[in-house]
This record gives C-alpha cells, sequence and structure tokens, in this order.
C-alpha cells in the first residue's frame, strides 16, 4: 500500500548554474580586491563602520580595524533603509572620505551601490562593489556589475535559496566578470530572538557547489554585538574565506546598526581568537 | 511625520521562564550522565546508529565509536517516523540490545522515549531519556520526563522558537528534574537544499539565557554526510557543550537516515578534528 | 551553457500516502459525527469555547451558538499550553460538564486528546476527538486515534507540509479509522503581525490530493477577533467544508484565547455572512 | 516563579508609518487609473499575460479579457527573471504593443518598471507602472515612483513584513504620490506544494492598518491553474478590492508562468462566480 518511504525533503535535483559551477571549473577562483586574495588559503577580514558617517569615525575606525589586522574597509555611503525617515547615508560626499582613508592606509575599500544609475560613480571610488541583500533579486544592476571593472561583493538575499543566489552571481559572470565574492549575511525565518538566522551551512554547500570564495557576515547575521565573536569563530571553523564585521570607534553613538557593531577593543580582541581558529584548521 | 525609525525585528521583551533562567541560577548546570558530564571545560561527543537494527550493527558501531573518543552512546528502539510504512524500530528487543553493548563497553547510553506509556521502560534501559523535535511540545511526556529520574536530552522543535524551546525546559524542571541538555537539531525554514537549518546561534543565545547545557545535532542539522564536519567544527567554535552524531558501520545499508550517517572511519577523523578547534577555543 | 530555464520551486514529485488518496478512492469521503456530515454539500460550523472553564461558561455558550445555528460544539478539557504555568484545562471534570451539555442540547461535542493514556477517558464523552497541532508528529497518539472508534478532528503542525499531514492522517486510516477531518488552522512564518498565517490555498489542495472532509479555524489562524469573520468567509469561499471557531460569553474574562474568541453577538452575525457566502458558491 | 503567562507571538507594539495610516487618513484613498477607481465599492480586474510576447498573443488575450469584463490590462516587457537564461522580455517593443492595445481597446494598461533609468519610458506608455516583489525594497525605484506621475502597483516582496510593505509604500507616499495599490501575491514559507503561500491575512490587516486600497494576485500566489479560480473567490470574500489574474490565450505555449495562467474560457467562468462573491459580500 505505501507509496511514501522517505521523509526527507533534500532536493535531489538540485540545480547550478554553468559559470558559477565548481562542476565546470573545479578551481577555486581567486579574487583579487586590490591585492588582498579571497578564495586561496588566508582568511581575510573586512572591518569598519555601516555607514561613513563622518571623517573622524571613519578614520578613526578604519585605523584601528587596520591595526588589528583587517586588510579591507568597509562603510557605506548609500545606504538601503527600510523606512525612508531613518539615515539615509552620506552619499558621494561619504564616497570621497573612503577615497582620503584609502590613500592614507593603503586599506582597498568596499561600499554599496543601489542603483544602477550610480555604478559609474562608485566603481571609481571603490575596490570592490557590494551588491546588499536587498538588491540580489536586482537584475539590472546584477548586470551592470557584471560590467562594472571591479570586484562585487554579493550578498545573499535574506529570502533567497541557495539555488536564487548562485543564480544571481551566474548574470554577473554572464555579463563578463568573474570577480565575485559571495556573502552569506543570515536570512529570514520564524526565530525573533536574532534580527536573522545565520545560515553558516550555506558555507559548505556554497563551496561545494561553485568556485567562488565564500565570506560571512556575522553582523547582520545576528544583530547582536555580544554574540558576533561567537558566529564569527564557527563561520571560519565552517570553512570560510573570510568575514565582514561592523566595527565602530564608538557604538553607542552609531547613526545606523550601533547595537550589532563591536568597538575597537571588541574587533582587536576577536581578531586573536580568530587566528587561533583558522590556524587549528590548517589555514 | 516619521513613526518609525528602526528596521530592527529584534524581540526587546525576550522572556525566559524562571527555573531554566540563568538570572535566577548564574552558574552553569553540570548534568551527569552516569558519570560523564555536560557543561563543564570539556566537549562531550554522543555518537552511534540512528536505530538499532540488530546485535552486529549496533556491537560493532558502538566499540567503534567509543575507541574515536565518544563518551556516550546513541541508538533509537522507538522511531518517530513521517510515514506509518517506514520502519518503526525494534522497541523493546532494541532496548535490550542497548542494555548489553552498555555493560560490555561501560559507555552510557541514551535512546528516545515517545510515549508516557513507555516511559518507565526506557527509563530501566537508558542513562539519558531524549524527547525528539517532534515530542518538544509533547506536554504530558515533557512532565512525565521531570519525574522520570533520569537526566533528559531535550531536542529542539523543528519549528520552536527559543522561548519556546526554554519554556518546555521548563517543564521538565518544574516537574523535579534539572538534569536537561539542550539540544539544537536544525529548524525548517525556507531552505531546502538542506534537511533543515542548523541554527548555530542558538548554541550561544541559550548559554546567554539559561544555565543548562547545550549540544548540536549536525547530522539532523543538514541531512547530509559530507556537510556534518563543516558543521561539527562550526558548533565547537560556537560555544557547544558536546555533539550528538549519527555514526554507522554501513550507512549504505542503513535502514534509517543513512544519507547522513558517518561511517566508521569518517567520524575517527573528525574527531581529531574537533580535538583542534576545541583547543582553540580554551576547552 | 544554460543549465536551468525555469525559476519554479513547485514540488513536482509531490506523494501521496495510499489510504487518503482521492487516486485511490475518488469519491470524498463523509464523516458523520453523530449525525452530523462533514465532506457533503453543507458547510458545517463547529463552535464553542477554547477551553471548558465552567458549568455556566461552557452552558450559556453552547446554548447560543446552537441557537445560531452552529451543529457541533467545542471546549477543551486538557489544554496543551506552551507554559507549565498557564491555565492546564479542567481535566475529566471539563469531560463530565460536555457531556451534561450535549445531553441538554443534543449537540455533538468535540475535545481533544493529548495523551496515549487519556484515549479511552476522551473517546468516552466525545463525539469526536480532535489531535491538535502540537501533536500531528505524536504517532503512538496518531495510532490511537486510529483504534478509537469515534471520528477524528486532526489539525496540521503549525510547520507541517501538506505532505507531512496527509501522512498523520495516514496513521489513522491505516490503523483502522478513515473517519478523519483535516483541519487548517494557520502556519508558521516570518509574519508576526498575525499569530499564525492561515494558508488557505491547503483547502484546494486538501481536496485535490485527498477524500477526507476539510475544515479551518480562523480564531487559531488568525489571533484576532476582528479578523476572524474575514478569514472565515474567505475559507468558505475557498471550499471548506467546515469551521471551527472559537465563542465566549464573554471575551474579556476568558482563561484562554479570549483575544480571539468571538462574543455571542459577533458569532450570530458572522452566521448570517456565511450563509451569503456559502449561497453564493452553490452550497 | 512564573515569569510568562501567554503563548501569543503577536506584536503588540505594531508600528505604522504616518501616511500610509489609517490613524491619519481614516478614509479610504481612491486610485484612479485612467478613470478605473480602486478602493471604492466595487471590486475591480485585472487581467493579461504573464510577458507580453507578440501581438497577436497580446491583442487576442487583451480582447478577450475586456469582453469577460477585466478593467485593465496586465503585460510586462521588462520581466525579472532568476535566470540570466530567461526569456528577458521585449523591452520597449512590448512597451509599444501595450500602447497599440490600449488605444484599441480603451483599458488602462499596467506594465512593470526594474529599474530607476526606465522608469521615464515605462510611465510614458503605462496607466499605472508596477514594481514587484523583487524589488519592493528597491528604495531608488521606490521614491522615482513617488515622482513619477502615475499610480504605482506595489507588491509585497515575497518575504516583507506587513510592516516594511507599509514601509515601502510610505516611501512612494513620502515623495510626492498618495496613488499606491497594495498587492498580496504570496509569501515564502517552508511549504512547496504552492509555488508561494497567499497570506489573505494580510487584505484585512492591510485594510485595517492603511487606507490605501489592497488586492490581491492568485496567479502568483499559487503558481498552480486549477487552484486559481478558488483563491480569486476567497480574497474577494476576505475583502480584496480588486484581482490581478494571469490570463494567456495558450497557456501551454506561454514564454513565462504558462502553469499558472488562466485560459480565456477559464477565466470568463471565474468572472461569473467572482460576481456573486461580491454580491454576497455586498459589493
Amino acid at each position: 500500500m505505501d507509496t511514501i518511504s522517505c521523509n526527507i525533503p533534500i532536493n535531489a535535483e538540485f540545480t547550478v548554474p554553468s559559470r558559477v559551477s565548481r562542476k565546470i571549473n573545479p578551481e577555486n577562483t581567486i579574487v583579487n580586491v586590490s591585492g588582498v586574495e579571497f578564495g586561496g588559503p588566508g582568511v581575510v577580514i573586512i572591518a569598519g563602520p555601516c555607514a561613513v558617517e563622518s571623517e573622524e569615525q571613519l578614520f578613526e575606525t578604519g585605523r584601528a580595524v587596520k591595526k588589528s589586522g583587517a586588510r579591507i574597509l568597509r562603510g557605506g555611503a548609500f545606504k538601503p533603509r527600510s523606512s525612508p525617515y531613518s539615515f539615509q547615508g552620506l552619499g558621494e560626499e561619504g564616497l570621497k572620505l573612503l577615497g582620503e582613508i584609502r590613500k592614507e592606509t593603503g586599506m582597498p575599500v568596499v561600499t554599496e551601490v543601489m542603483d544602477t544609475r550610480q555604478i559609474e560613480l562608485v566603481s571609481g571610488y571603490a575596490d570592490m562593489v557590494q551588491i546588499g541583500s536587498r538588491n540580489m533579486h536586482n537584475y539590472p544592476l546584477l548586470k551592470e556589475a557584471g560590467m562594472c571593472g571591479k570586484p562585487v561583493l554579493l550578498k545573499r538575499g535574506m529570502m533567497a535559496t541557495i539555488e536564487e543566489f548562485l543564480l544571481a552571481a551566474e548574470y554577473i559572470l554572464h555579463h563578463g566578470n568573474d570577480q565575485v565574492i559571495l556573502c552569506e549575511r543570515g536570512i529570514r525565518t520564524f526565530e525573533t530572538s536574532t534580527r536573522n538566522t545565520l545560515d553558516l551551512s550555506a558555507v559548505p554547500m556554497l563551496k561545494h557547489l561553485s568556485h567562488l570564495p565564500v565570506i560571512v557576515d556575522p553582523s547582520h547575521g545576528t544583530g547582536l554585538r555580544w554574540m558576533v565573536p561567537f558566529m564569527a569563530k564557527a563561520a571560519v571553523a565552517a570553512g570560510a574565506d573570510g568575514l565582514i564585521i561592523e566595527v565602530h570607534y564608538n557604538p553607542e553613538k552609531a547613526l545606523c546598526d550601533g547595537h550589532q557593531s563591536l568597538s575597537l577593543d571588541e574587533f582587536a580582541g576577536l581578531m586573536t581568537d580568530l587566528d587561533k581558529i583558522a590556524l587549528a584548521i590548517g589555514r
């Protein structure tokens, strides 16, 4: 009588688009961001404030994260905010500040682009352009990112399956750019004790299916400052090629995401712990 | 004009029932399973087959996992299966086999109880009784577990919030038993590339809110044998007090969950790697 | 180059266990609850309080819902509550009160069973036994329900797929009882403005796949009294064979679920509106 | 001892931005699309193909849906597709065809805009511009829609909360345009038997919180042609101000979404049924 013998909903016919597939391209792709390599043996840390707020904030934070071992500086100039009444970023003024600290410290910078009309402007200042979670399905923007001439940090949509995430990356590769880093940053589930549910199984799954480097954002993935170090360590143990972490020289005063930003001291402590984990897994 | 300035859905009023709360009882509770301690400095590994299938299967697997360093043996005698046509377990015959290997190896055993009418029987054979994911909301069973006189391994419901999980544990403590281990085993989300989504942020969150030990089940959490080692390492890095891992001496022939069971060799290799991670985080 | 041409995650290989399948049994099963038929041309309304609280509460509410056109009375004697500190129901005393009002009004009664040890007791008083959402995966209870000799109202688990829901019903049929009514009562999603997300597409889907009657619980499905009438009407328009609605003679004073219970007047008004919808769809 | 007495996760502090709020503006906003009114007593049906494919396809379908009672014609010229290898739409050629059938039939047309650079072009042809589910969080596009001078059909993101949906509408109103129709089109959940889970409780909830008209898309909401009529009727019974339905003169040959498109005859039959439901609820 039985027609079902299995209670496992695993997607047996999981499909992967061709250009991002490890089957087509078995070797890891190395993404080179102005000399910093993702996808090789090292674990690369990106750090910095959620949003560029002022020269003082950016420079104090940037110098400190560099000293602690971060290799790339993050900072948003154009901010996607759920409410029209929240701080929307400094815009081009923020990009200029990023250009200045880049000059001073020599650290490459990554910053988000939200609008096809801005991609030339943003690419002119950034060493890597970021496509945020809310724009992972923004196909015109993905196409432009494929033609922008800079590496792309592509964040997983908060509602995107692994399959859709790889298809979004495929848009970028299909338009001529294979310098794409995939970033797991938490998905939306029924659980509300954390801001999102950080899906660390995405790390081995994405590296299994694709040759692209994979990093993790434990700041958005948890939304809780005290939890960031736990999940940062777990992400490295799971095989992540890097992390992107929000750090602020004065989290209590941050205009955006202060509750999930590490202080300079917290970040320095975490970097020491991450070295031990990286060593333990042979990286 | 603005009435919303924040886009963060974090549950600010998160409530925790009293007996499980770390605020009421700041020190870690040590759960003692016939001499094996959870919640102390060490990371304890539970391993064994999904279901007890035969004397040969149980003894070959049990001896091997002990040799590799597992401290407690798992094996199901009563199996909750989605389909009435799937293998339902050996029942009391399975419990007797667990009793025999316990005698030979000296390893404590944990096995699942599904029915209030079976709890006396199961408690008579097991060193620790397991309440599975599908029964986390089975309040009569939780009450009986509170009075059974044995430690309880309580798995998170696949649909349960952290708050509901702690409330389920509260039922057990409220009925007289504080020897409860919490187990994250994956939650149900929209993602289908893995069997469940292993929510590792539950580890630091549960340890933050409660004094009870927390372990992780990467086998059910991923449903994929090759992914188990990655998530096992990540769980330890996130601060888990232990792991429960499905191991089978011949996964291809397993009557249940073979696709997510490690072979004996894979398990031995993983144990070596886990030691390195535990050392890296000072455990 | 393309390996994916389709972005539709519809489960093409959807499987249905055999005894509940409409393919095996194309005709609607009529479930007869002491003379009241589900699965035929009429739309049957079950109403009453969440929990039996007192003789006055039960009798006042029961007489009123009968007068307004309800055919079956609901009321919980054993209540599954997330917290051990919430009202747990009157137990056998509640069953006796249900027996008394049944005698006075002639209305069949439905009440929940949570424990295999109680099923004989509950079946002795009830015209139909209910298995609640939290016990949909409680296989020992499903087996007993298959042998209890009374119709069974099976509620969908709050995170159960349609496939798992049908498999749970299959357990009951497999153990000898085809008098099963399926009840959609809301699933758990990311949305928090309602208590659950009422999945009305489950109504046509379940009726498409199975010959069993399907009813809807708009009270638990929304958790909001003012929203119940909207979703009750929508459920009938979607093809439901009946509804189960929480009604209380004094919702503000209810010991359980008062915020989602209709007053006697609200229920009377709704019944008039439901007649119009039923007529509009030819029932 | 108890610190929790309630197991209801309803968001008591639900916030609504000001311009879309019914508290600020208690009267229904009427959205006027070239003479067709949404938000008044009538239920308005939008119908047409998923994508504009050819003159024949658009004209045959458009004439037929008009004859059956549809008031507005839908048809995509720019299509957001998960895969870069799927049909991406006819682009401006599609807009021109929409302009021609508009001229012949007198029906207003609605079509999607995906890119800030296209909004002027699309607004030049369309009577109403659509912002699709994947762009609900595309803030630059929402701002442009606020300044485009045409009514906007805003679809709910597939994983957007009610709160986020209203905040997205607030962006449009904040930039000067109060002619916004909200469209529920199914959310992403764990359930895979339907393409999305149509959340009909969003209809009464949105109308409760906001003065804007609310319509439902049962085609994307279910992904299944045979299920569309059931959910269309349920949506009207739940209080929707309108529906948007995919219709194709030859669904088997459709380049996009044929599996969820009604044939011309199916649509004509549905329109008759919808009239009866509308009458039953007094519209």
